[in-house]
C-alpha cells in the first residue's frame, strides 16, 4: 500500500522543450477569431460553446482582447450565457463594458452567485450610483452581507475575507465533525475551505485544524487534541499588504479574519492573496515610473492625465536643473566642450541613484530595511559609491583626454564623477528612509527627489569645479 | 447547528489603529538585543529561549540583521538548538555564514529532517563541493531523492515540487480512502496536502479530490464520482514562471508535478509560489534599474561590480548623447541658452519613455500584451505621446518665453519637445515588443535602448531646429 503515498523513483533524461508557448498563442488566436465570428454572426449557441470549453480566466482573457463595441455587443448577446466567475476576473474598462450592455438582473444574479469575496470585488469595480441599484435587487441577507463587507476600508481585510466557513467548538472529535461536515446539503454550505476553525462560545478562535489532520486521525479524538493553538488571525480593518506579508513570510494558505470584539467574521485564502503579492511589487515598480497603473485597457484621456502629472513635476525639476547651467553661462561660453560633456555627470547620477533608491524602495517594502539596520546598509551603499564613482572617474578620464585632450578638463570631470555618484548614492539611500519615516511611500517619491539632486549636484560640481580649475 | 457555519452579523463599528507597526518594531528591536546579549554570554539556554518563542521565519529575520561575526558565533553557540527550518527560511550571506560555522552533521541532519522542496531551495544556496559532502552523509533513498530533485532545470517546477503525496486509484471509495489516511502511523506519509490525487494504474494522473470534498461526502461514494476531472499538471521541466502565472491565474492551491512519461512525480503547492510571484515583479523592477538583486546583505564587492556593469553601459550611451551635442557645438557657441535648455528635451522624453516602457514591459510579463493587441496598444501610446507632447510644448515653451524673451527659441523648445515625447512614446513601447519578439527579457534590456533614443533624439531635435531656424 505504501507505494500509494511515495511517487516512483523519478526519471532524469532530458525532455524536449514542448514549443507550449507557441502553441499556446496561436491557440488564443483561434479562439479569438471565433469569437468574433460568433459575434458577428449573433450566433448565440456559438458563443456558449466558446465559453463551455474555457475556464472563467480564459474568457476573461478573450474579452479583454475585444474592443469596446464588440464587448457590448457580446454581453448583448450571451446574457446570461456568461458565467459569474467570467465578471469577477474582470476589471476596469473591460467590466464596464460589459456591466453597461447586461441587462441589470443578470449582473444581480451573478454577484449573488459568487463568493463574497469576488462580490464584493467585482461591486467595487462599479460606480455608486450602480452598487446601489444592483444591491437592491439582492436578497435581503446577501445583501447586508455585502454592504456590510463594503463598509470595511479599501484594500483591507474585510474587503478580501470571504464568509463562509466551518467553525466548531474545541470538545468535537473528529467524528462528530466528519458526520456534521457530511449531514450538510450539497449546496449548502461552504466550499473550498482548508481548516476547520475552533471557536469559544463567544465566537472567538481559538485554534485551527488543517483537513489533512482531521482526515488523519482516528474518530474518538477531540478536535482540541490536533488543533493548532495561537491561529494567525487579522483584523477586518487590517491592510492588504499587512495580510499579504503575513502569508508570504508564514506560508500561510488560509486564515481567519475577527472583527474588534475578536468574533470570527470570515476567512481570507492565499489564491486571493496572490493577487495583492502580486500587484505590490508591480505597484512599486510603476510608482517609481511615474505611472499608476499597468492597465493597458484604459482609455486614452485618463492614460494621458494621469502620465501628465508627473511629467509635469519633472519638467519642474528639469528647469531647476537648467537654472543652474545657467548659473555658469559664461563659462561655458569660454569653453564648449563643458556643454557637451556636462551631461554625462548628471545622467551617471541619475543612474547610479536610481539603482541604490529601487533597492531600498524594495526593501522598505518586504521590511529586510528597518531603523535595525539603516545604519550598515548606509555604510554599505556609501563604499559601493565611491568604488564605482572612482572606477568611472578613471574611465571617463580617459576617454575625455582622448576626445579633448586637455588633462585639466579630464581631471574635473573625473572628479566631478565622484562626487556626484557619492551624492546619488546617499540620495538613493536617505530620500526612500526619510519618506518611510514620514509615512509616505517611498515608490511614490523617492525619484523626483533622487534624481533632482543628482541632476543639480551633477551640473553643479561639473561646472562649478570647471569655473574654478580651468579658467 | 447552522450558526456554526455562518458567521454572526459582523459588526461595522470603526476600530481604532492599535499601532500594531510601532509595537512589532518594538518588540523587533528587543529581541535583536536579548539574542546579541545571549550571543555575548555564550548563554545556549538564553539563545534556545528565544528561538522556542518564535516562527522560524521570525528567527531567520534575526538572524538576516546580525553581522557576519555574531552569525557564525551563534552557529558555533547554538549547533542543533537552530532548527532546520530557519535555515529553509534563509539565503545569500547569512545562510552561508551559518552554514560555514554549523558541523557539517548537523547542516546535513537540517538537510534531512526539511520537506524535499525545502530541503532543494537550502542545497541550492550552497556551493558543489559542499552540496556534495552533504549529500554524502544522507541515507540513501533520502539522496537519491534530492539528486534527481537537483538534476532539474533551475527554476523548474521539479525544483520547486515536494515529492510526498497522497494517490489513489479512482475506485476506492471515500471510507476507504479515509481508513487508508488514518491507518498510517503519525510521523509517515505526508503532511499539508489540499487534494488527492486520483492517478490510474500507470500513476498518470486522472483527476484531483479536494479534501473538503471528501469530507463531505458520505463513505460509501467513489472518489471517481467526486473528482475534478483533467486536473492542471505541470511538467518537471516547465519554468517556474510559467506555473507561477497558472497558479495565480486560475487560483490554484495545489498542482501535480509529472515526468515526460505523464507520471505523477511530486506536487507544488501554492505556498511555493506566493515567493515566485512576489519575485517576478520585483526582478522586472530590479532589473529596468541596473540592479540584479535586491538583497541588501550582499557583500561590497558584489554590489559594486554588478551595479558597475550597468554604469559603464549607460556611460557608453552618455559619450553617444555627448557626440550628438558636440555636432553643434559652433551652434552652441553662438547662443549659449542652448546648452542652459537642452537637457531639459531630452530629460522630458527620457522619463516620458520610462513610463511607456515601464507599463509595457509589465505588460508583456503578465501576458496582457501579446501579438494580438499590440497594434492596438502601439495606437494607444502613440495618442498618448502627442497628447503629453502638445501639453508640455505649451507649458515649456510659455516658460522659455519668459525666461530669455525670444519666441523663436520658445518654438524651437516646444517643437523638440513634441519630436521627442512622440519618439519616446514609440521607443518605449516597440523597444520591449521587438526585444520580447528575439526571446530577450524586455526588462532587462529595454531602458538602456529607449534612454539612448530619447537622449540623442532630444539633443538632435533641440540643437539641429535652433541651427536650422534660429542662425
Amino acid at each position: 500500500m505504501s507505494e500509494i503515498l511515495t511517487s516512483p523513483t523519478p526519471e532524469t533524461a532530458p525532455v524536449e522543450p514542448d514549443g507550449r508557448d507557441e502553441d499556446d498563442r496561436a491557440q488564443r488566436a483561434q479562439q479569438l477569431q471565433q469569437l468574433r465570428q460568433a459575434l458577428e454572426d449573433g450566433d448565440r449557441e456559438a458563443l456558449r460553446a466558446i465559453f463551455d470549453e474555457l475556464h472563467p480566466a480564459d474568457v476573461a482573457d478573450l474579452i479583454e482582447l475585444l474592443n469596446a463595441e464588440e464587448r457590448k455587443r457580446l454581453a448583448r448577446l450571451a446574457g446570461d450565457a456568461l458565467e459569474p466567475e467570467v465578471l469577477a476576473e474582470l476589471e476596469g474598462a473591460p467590466l464596464e463594458n460589459l456591466v453597461e450592455a447586461l441587462p441589470e438582473g443578470v449582473v444581480a444574479e451573478a454577484v449573488g452567485e459568487l463568493d463574497t469575496d469576488d462580490a464584493v470585488q467585482l461591486l467595487e469595480e462599479l460606480d455608486e450610483e450602480e452598487q446601489r441599484r444592483i444591491l437592491a435587487r439582492m436578497a435581503r441577507k446577501r445583501r447586508e452581507e455585502l454592504e456590510s463587507s463594503l463598509a470595511y476600508p479599501e484594500d483591507s481585510a474585510g474587503r478580501l475575507m470571504r464568509r463562509d466557513l466551518v467553525a466548531m467548538p474545541e470538545f468535537w472529535t473528529v467524528g462528530q465533525a466528519i458526520d456534521f461536515l457530511r449531514s450538510l446539503d450539497e449546496d449548502e454550505g461552504p466550499e473550498e475551505f482548508y481548516d476547520i476553525f475552533i471557536v469559544d462560545p463567544h465566537f472567538r478562535p481559538v485554534g485551527t485544524v488543517p483537513l489533512w489532520r482531521v482526515l488523519r486521525t482516528r474518530r474518538h479524538r477531540a478536535l482540541r487534541e490536533i488543533m493548532d493553538p495561537d491561529p494567525q488571525l487579522f483584523r477586518v480593518d487590517q491592510d492588504q499588504e499587512d495580510v499579504a506579508y503575513d502569508f508570504s513570510k508564514y506560508h500561510l494558505i488560509s486564515a481567519g479574519v475577527v472583527d474588534a470584539s475578536g468574533r470570527l467574521v470570515g476567512r481570507i485564502t492565499v489564491d486571493d492573496i496572490v493577487d495583492v503579492i502580486g500587484e505590490e511589487a508591480e505597484e512599486d515598480l510603476l510608482a517609481l515610473a511615474g505611472v499608476s497603473e499597468a492597465d493597458i485597457n484604459q482609455p486614452v484621456g485618463e492614460i494621458t492625465r494621469t502620465r501628465f502629472v508627473w511629467l509635469l513635476v519633472n519638467l519642474g525639476t528639469a528647469i531647476l536643473a537648467s537654472t543652474v547651467i545657467s548659473l555658469f553661462d559664461a563659462t561655458i561660453e569660454q569653453m564648449v566642450a563643458l556643454a557637451v560633456l556636462m551631461p554625462i555627470v548628471a545622467s551617471m547620477g541619475g543612474n547610479a541613484g536610481t539603482q541604490t533608491m529601487t533597492v531600498a524602495v524594495r526593501a522598505l517594502a518586504t521590511r529586510e530595511l528597518s531603523a535595525l539596520n539603516a545604519w550598515r546598509v548606509v555604510r554599505k551603499e556609501l563604499m559601493v559609491s565611491l568604488l564605482n564613482g572612482a572606477l568611472l572617474a578613471v574611465v571617463v578620464g580617459i576617454v575625455t583626454l582622448l576626445w579633448f585632450h586637455d588633462p585639466m578638463l579630464s581631471a574635473v570631470i573625473a572628479m566631478a564623477m565622484v562626487v556626484n555618484l557619492v551624492v546619488a548614492g546617499l540620495a538613493g539611500i536617505f530620500v526612500p528612509l526619510v519618506l518611510d519615516r514620514l509615512d509616505i511611500d517611498p515608490a511614490v517619491a523617492s525619484s523626483v527627489f533622487v534624481t533632482t539632486v543628482t541632476d543639480v549636484v551633477g551640473f553643479f560640481a561639473f561646472l562649478g569645479l570647471a569655473a574654478l580649475i580651468l579658467l
